[in-house]
């Protein structure tokens, strides 16, 4: 079957990954399940993994076939494999989990000392089909559509898992800022507006995204190239501060905002990794605010985004594309060119 | 009355502060109290205001008296105090709170927008008399001394305060490190203890503290000069981490330590502020730890502080000084050369 | 000044309360605050109160003004009240607080520990002019009415209360019961669907109820007299249950509900008193659910609720009457005639 | 192999079970264990479960060998199985669960939508040797012995589970109430000691249980038989009640001790199941406490329970019983004549 495949690291996107024939994936354990895959979402985190970015935090052997973000039909299952049989529609979450260690056992996905994570640490879904494991499939409802969703599978949960945290701390008359809507920050922007009656202010460079923002549900918008944002927040926020900050970039001058702009006690929550934080402790302390870095979310949070899905209330920005376009698809993230995300449809 | 007064910003600890003659406080508010200082603990922070480092925070108008960790007993209150009378022997929240804005209101009394804070932006302690308020004093249980106590109203609800954060997210089998057992730490190392059943490493340079930080709890020690703590750490808590690292020195090297010493998942508390916190996010991300930027604790805290030392848990190493003695604390304590806390005895 | 005042305990409605001329209020201490009334709502609480089931609970002596959710207009203030001035619209949280005990303290107004309760404890708001304290008033928004905000001084936050507790515990996908659609249930319903993406189910044994909750946001309704509640919630939740139900009734046949249809792990919050809480402790064992009882929310949740107001989020469904129609307000509510909440206009 | 087993309901605990010859487990899934049992607790469970006491809450298909506390040593294991080889001592976690259901990813192990408990709903530990599965169980620290440890495979855990709870509420100068030290009271009691510095008081009947609470670290101790438990309570407590009341006997007269004992804001834990919850809903709500359900806790707290036993934390009283003997101990505890917890060594 066609895959696209990395074979080396390389900064320039036009010869990232190339189009091999490689043998469809065999079910080797009991809990086995090989998907069809019908939508493969490519991210940011694409780019990165293209540039060698995440060669300090997993082990990678090249060449292996990108795509983390896979939805699409189960074709063959194991042996004991009870959830889904052959036909389901299913999205796949991203990484595969034994269930045995301890963090698995205390709903921690992320965390699992055995964690395969394809498309970064193994064969991913830009390809015919996928082999993932009966623990990270998750059946639709009916009426969603695989190539639609699939996106969900990472940049979705990922934007969730953070505005999850941060709707559990926030009340009514309290202020969220969405620090970039971009593909992640869109979906934020709605969860966070669907799961809260939160005021939202959100931030963004493009005058697209910033109308997209508002279109979604954001009561302020905020242009930082034009605007102080530190005075816009406090005057938005009779100054006390945003309780809860979500920052989708992740830049030096992202996270740089936070004292600044949270309120005393509130997060700052690290989803983009762009760049740094740098802050004297002091900063801090006198602030008592807390950067929280945010990983991609559990197993059973895509559960509940796939029920936002159904209920109407997460609408993604999609395009599809060929397998063969996806070093284009590659270029064009890189320069900010697409608008919502691209999904490969192999 | 003789106070001790800072005139000006200087980075000499010879020539920090100044004893004046001043005049006794006046009771201008309904539920003002005065009280007769007994023990008024000097700490790091008295320090930092001498070097002007808290201008950029908040408010100062030289000169001032400092003095935030104070007890002693109550020689005169407003009209309409109910809580305290004359004669009671209480300890002195650091802060002044006005109980009506919302922060005031959510028990948030570090948060509240009509803060005092003596010693730091208004007159403080190190004098013989201190002018507070009814929402700022807790009687002491018979038997406490006030002056043993007084480094508690700061130093030791800071401890607390951070170590109490901690052990909500600790079980038995988790692990967590103590950075630095000075006298915010060797408090916290307590507390940690009394609260919760989870084995506790100690980090610090000095020999003394380490034997210190065994001697009162501890059960693994390292010294960052001839050790290499992530390796020690790793081996510690067999490669999962430390869910929650509670850091009494913020320094650039200490707060550095976080990726490689946090479990997933887990905090890095700041409540030393000696230096920056300077991470990738992608660092933050990957791991999903936070740093927890922590403050002084809050008034109901502070009782609960008084209830562990009430029931023996807390035992707080103190040196009593006369108040002509404070630049000669300031100097050493600069060098690192006072053990436990020094107390001042105006 | 014309107050409606209770002299003795009775089942009679007709001979509920007497219209009085009573002295208008004093302030005595540095903090009163003098409210001109001009809404009061009547609810279940004054039958309850007039029928002397609360003296159990409570001390009161009587004759004593009923009244305990108002609004209304500054008319005097203490000598030192900063946070409003006269002419100020408010809305009055029932309690008066000291600010002082440890609940206070921790933020837990409804427990402090000297508290009086116009309407309850002391002399409340079916009066021209009711006296609180700067601790009880919250000034309003701009454009928002006294008299049509008044029922949600308690009915609204007691409503709002039980479900902000609720909403923590609630994720997208998962189920909310709303027992009793009436002046409380109304309410919940609406913060409930502000403040989170759960499916809600409604049960009400009146045909207008159910169609006011649809119309509100519930996503299923249920008829408790025709329809069997275990088997609707069970075929709805497919066999999970409801993770949260919110009992605005409370009666023996409500809280009965409990086993068959909350979710394991879940809660059955008690608002409403109705009757009895029976059941084997085996039960509460065997589905680890909880009975919560939920008092009246606390002061930062009616700030709260007031934003939601300010938002548009929810709507009360109010009816006027003079003070001298008291009477009737309090015959028709004893046999359910009143739609919506009742608000005196003294 | 022998193997006592339940072959229908009895109220004659001397006639409970009989010991059948059956054959050895098989394994037949690739996550099977077998273990050889050298320690099944015998509990006030099974002589629920002999008198039919389940039968309403699950599905048993007699006859069934009972025993749900055990340990041994691995003998066999399926093919797929990592966590553990032949020769391991284990403790067997008492429910055997799917890992695949949106509870089981949860974390929520007991509320496994798949779940089988061995002893309860399928063949258990009585016997010499006993099937369960990957997941249940969890390799013993060197040196803890496998017959002393067993009966914390239940009775250890839902102490501990409780406790938990508990201690996440509790702050130094917080009281807890601790109602019957019998055999999971005196396990509850001693978490609740290691996991927190609250005051402890220890309700039960006999004298003897009294002094063992109090060798065990409560603080206070009362006879309910000679005492007026509720004055005793407000007289320790300063009037203010016990914030978390941890309730080991679950009879009328116990959960009746709620409104009185319980704090404003507090629980009441039901862990064991002899009676009633019966209070009018007034009372839950005008003390706004709650009657938390408990059930047996989690495969991880299992984990963080053996932590406690290896840091020395919890003793055991156990004393040991030869498999004829199982009936002598069902009629004993009967009668409530076994001290500690009696273990069963097939
Ligand atoms: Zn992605
Ligand atoms: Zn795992
Ligand atoms: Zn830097
Ligand atoms: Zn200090
Ligand atoms: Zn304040
Ligand atoms: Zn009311
Ligand atoms: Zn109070
Ligand atoms: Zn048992
Ligand atoms: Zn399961
Ligand atoms: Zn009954």
């Amino acid at each position: 079957m066609d895959a696209a495949r990395l074979h080396e690291y390389t900064d320039d996107m036009t010869q990232a990954l190339s189009i091999d024939d490689v043998d469809r994936p065999d079910i080797t354990r009991s809990d086995g399940v090989v998907v069809e895959v019908e939508g493969a979402g490519w991210c940011q985190t694409d780019n990165h993994i293209v540039e060698g970015m995440w060669t300090d935090y997993v082990e990678q052997t090249l060449p292996m076939t990108l795509g983390h973000e896979n939805a699409g039909t189960v074709v063959d299952t194991g042996e004991e494999v009870t959830l889904v049989e052959e036909g389901d529609k299913v999205i796949c979450h991203p990484v595969m989990t034994c269930g045995k260690c301890r963090p698995c056992r205390l709903g921690e996905d992320m965390y699992c000392e055995n964690l395969d994570f394809p498309g970064l640490t193994t064969d991913g879904g830009f390809a015919e089909e996928l082999l993932t494991a009966e623990r990270s499939v998750i059946k639709l409802p009916d009426g969603v559509d695989t190539t639609d969703i699939a996106p969900h599978a990472d940049a979705g949960i990922t934007a969730y898992h953070a505005v999850k945290k941060a709707t559990r701390e926030l009340n009514p008359g309290d202020h969220a800022v969405v620090v970039g809507v971009g593909g992640l920050g869109h979906i934020g922007l709605q969860c966070l507006d669907a799961m809260s009656a939160t005021t939202i202010t959100a931030l963004d460079l493009k005058e697209e995204a910033r109308d997209l923002a508002e279109e979604l549900g954001a009561h302020h918008t905020v242009d930082p190239s034009s605007e102080d944002v530190a005075a816009e927040i406090d005057s938005i926020t009779d100054g006390v501060g945003a309780q809860q900050v979500i920052d989708f970039v992740g830049r030096d001058e992202t996270t740089a905002l936070a004292p600044d702009i949270v309120a005393a006690g509130g997060d700052h929550h690290i989803v983009g990794y762009g760049g740094h934080v740098h802050e004297p402790s002091q900063s801090l302390v006198d602030g008592e605010f807390s950067y929280k870095g945010t990983l991609v979310g559990k197993y059973p949070e895509l559960q509940e985004l796939v029920a936002l899905v159904d209920r109407g209330d997460v609408e993604l920005r999609t395009s599809r594309y060929d397998l063969d376009d996806i070093n284009t698809v590659a270029e064009r993230l890189e320069h900010g060119e697409i608008e919502g995300r691209a999904v490969i449809t192999p």
